[in-house]
């Protein structure tokens, strides 16, 4: 993975059977009806963005649906705080009101939190109709939108309720990274280096080098982190659809951070940005473990930290803040915590046998230092 | 199907692959451990009823879990018109304030409503968890247990938002049926003529002769016609559990009686009530298409009216009342109206040409007799 000119397949897949869909990416994707025709239902189509999103691709995507369709669109507010209930209940509404059916296609138009609310939203109307993600932010292209995790938070908890549902197909057009801010970029970078880290050690070496490239917005560069992003991810969805196993390792930094995104309030933190603190808190316990060496755990911080995250937990949080909401984490079975932790660079693994001292011994070390 | 003394075996099963499940039918199961140990995912488990049933079976079906486990209950308030998210947002709450994980399993205990809304909280709790069925009215012993399609009402039509997500077990105690109030039996009476109207025209003609019996609460008589009623289902469901073909058909009679339930406002009228008014919709309209006789369609009235069934819409409803609602029938494709309709006694088909001047014409006759 050091020679960036080389390239991979611009149409991946995610293998699941009748249920297989393809992830295009590439520039000047949005409005071109090719990439969107084969993948609707019917004629109705409700394209779901928000207010950050619509001015700048909403119309460049509805060039992109051919004449004769029943296009409705639905704007909602913006940000991870709106990712509940109540938002999705709009959607519905919406989709009631136009008297859309069962064939009708959702388009998910943003990041990720409106492709995971679109997603769900398409999952439970007339009890599953299709839907296409198409994906606007790094963050979104690179995990989200992939693989069929749909949802909302509950104040207890993050992406508690939600289904497995898959899209038609997602479409990732690499020009809307231009109006990313640099903060949702340092996030979407966040998943990027999971990847590398729980697969591939040969990819993290290319991300350590190319980071200001990419935080550069270098076109090449991003687009190859968001294909390698997206294979790794089409290829461990392919082998385990509903996270009974080998899925869980995409959560790698997720328990630690989702317990910071809860604590802090849904949107403070960017998610990217909890997960970028939550997988130095996961190497730093591995280390702890003895499973990675000084040098690995200092890298891994340089790293993150060259990507713009933060890489450690807010100040106010204690051992038991973390605990409390890591309970409640959806790997959890039964007693036993489950945590994603690393046995070298590449190579994670499931782990459920940290003593629970030494864990918040560990965690209450890590918060004050 | 004369001889109601013949047995059918006392565990069906639906056929879905690795989603298969059995369907336990008999007197005394409630309090039975074997029938429920064997379906729990781990050992948190929720049971989930309503203030009606709570006092009669509660205590009794908790009699049948294991010392050991982690059982909590839920008590929601009763009928159609609590068939909310709202309602099942109390649901989650509840399994997230006691801290349950993707290994739970809710228990559905009650009729219809609290099926189809535990069944749907359970779909989307975490993504899926376990959940089984214990139904205690006729209609959903015969009908909403089994075959997972679960979900809740939205003022703009019934079972709009839901999922298909079949339960690990059925278990149908029929004792259960002794403290069924008359107008509940009847309603449940409905579905089980439409097994017979859709599919099995010796089996209408067993319940023509049994219906006295059955309103008597005749342990066998009831006990058979369940069983009847349960095996055509899991013959559709495993033929078609998404509702692609041939499950549209265990719709009939409900495209108009939808219509009448909203149009009441849910609760108003029972489920049952409005499907047998619905199917003699449905009798009539096949007959004005050529496909019965007089004779049939007397018949069909006096096997609904037996029941104690309603054979007439509410006189207030005209016929733009019925087609606004029915135009948001989940079965519907694009612009055409898909109706269940009957080719012979015993044999429905679904219909999607229908003359809408000669439908409105119908309706508005039916709806003024």
């Amino acid at each position: 993975m050091s020679d960036d000119s080389a390239t991979l397949p611009r149409a991946l897949e995610v293998s699941l059977g009748e249920r297989s869909y393809p992830i295009h990416i590439g520039p000047g994707l949005l409005g071109d009806p090719a990439r969107l025709t084969p993948f609707l239902a019917g004629r109705q189509v409700m394209v779901v963005t928000n207010t950050a999103v619509a001015p700048l691709y909403l119309e460049r995507l509805k060039a992109g649906l051919d004449d004769g369709l029943e296009v409705r669109e639905l704007v909602l507010p913006d940000g991870e705080a709106t990712k509940t209930f109540a938002t999705v209940e709009r959607i519905w509404d919406a989709l009631l009101e136009a008297g859309f059916n069962r064939r009708c296609t959702l388009i998910a138009l943003g990041g990720g939190v409106i492709g995971d609310m679109v997603g769900f939203a398409a999952a439970c109307y007339q009890r599953g109709v299709a839907f296409i993600q198409v994906p606007t932010t790094l963050l979104a292209q690179v995990d989200s939108s992939v693989g069929g995790k749909t949802g909302v938070n509950h104040p207890l908890g993050k992406n508690m309720i939600g289904a497995f549902w898959q899209p038609r197909a997602v479409l990732i057009d690499t020009d809307t990274l231009s109006t990313l801010p640099p903060r949702e970029l340092s996030a979407g970078l966040a998943e990027v280096i999971k990847y590398g880290l729980i697969r591939d050690a040969g990819f993290l070496a290319w991300l350590e080098e190319t980071m200001p490239r990419l935080r550069d917005l270098d076109a090449a560069a991003l687009t190859r982190a968001i294909e390698r992003s997206c294979a790794i991810k089409a290829e461990i969805v392919a082998e385990d659809e509903t996270e009974q196993g080998v899925r869980a390792l995409l959560n790698l930094g997720h328990t630690f951070g989702h317990a910071i995104e809860a604590h802090q309030g849904y949107g403070v933190w960017l998610h990217g940005e909890a997960v970028g603190a939550g997988m130095q808190m996961a190497v730093e316990l591995s280390a702890r473990l003895g499973w990675l060496d000084a040098d690995e755990v200092a890298r891994c911080r340089r790293i993150i930290a060259s990507a713009g995250l933060p890489l450690a937990a807010p100040a106010a949080m204690g051992a038991d803040d973390f605990l409390a909401r890591m309970r409640l984490d959806k790997k959890n079975l039964d007693s036993r915590m489950r945590l994603i932790l690393l046995r070298s660079l590449g190579d994670a693994c499931v782990h459920d046998e940290t003593p629970p001292a030494l864990l918040s011994e560990f965690i209450g070390a890590f918060a004050r230092r």
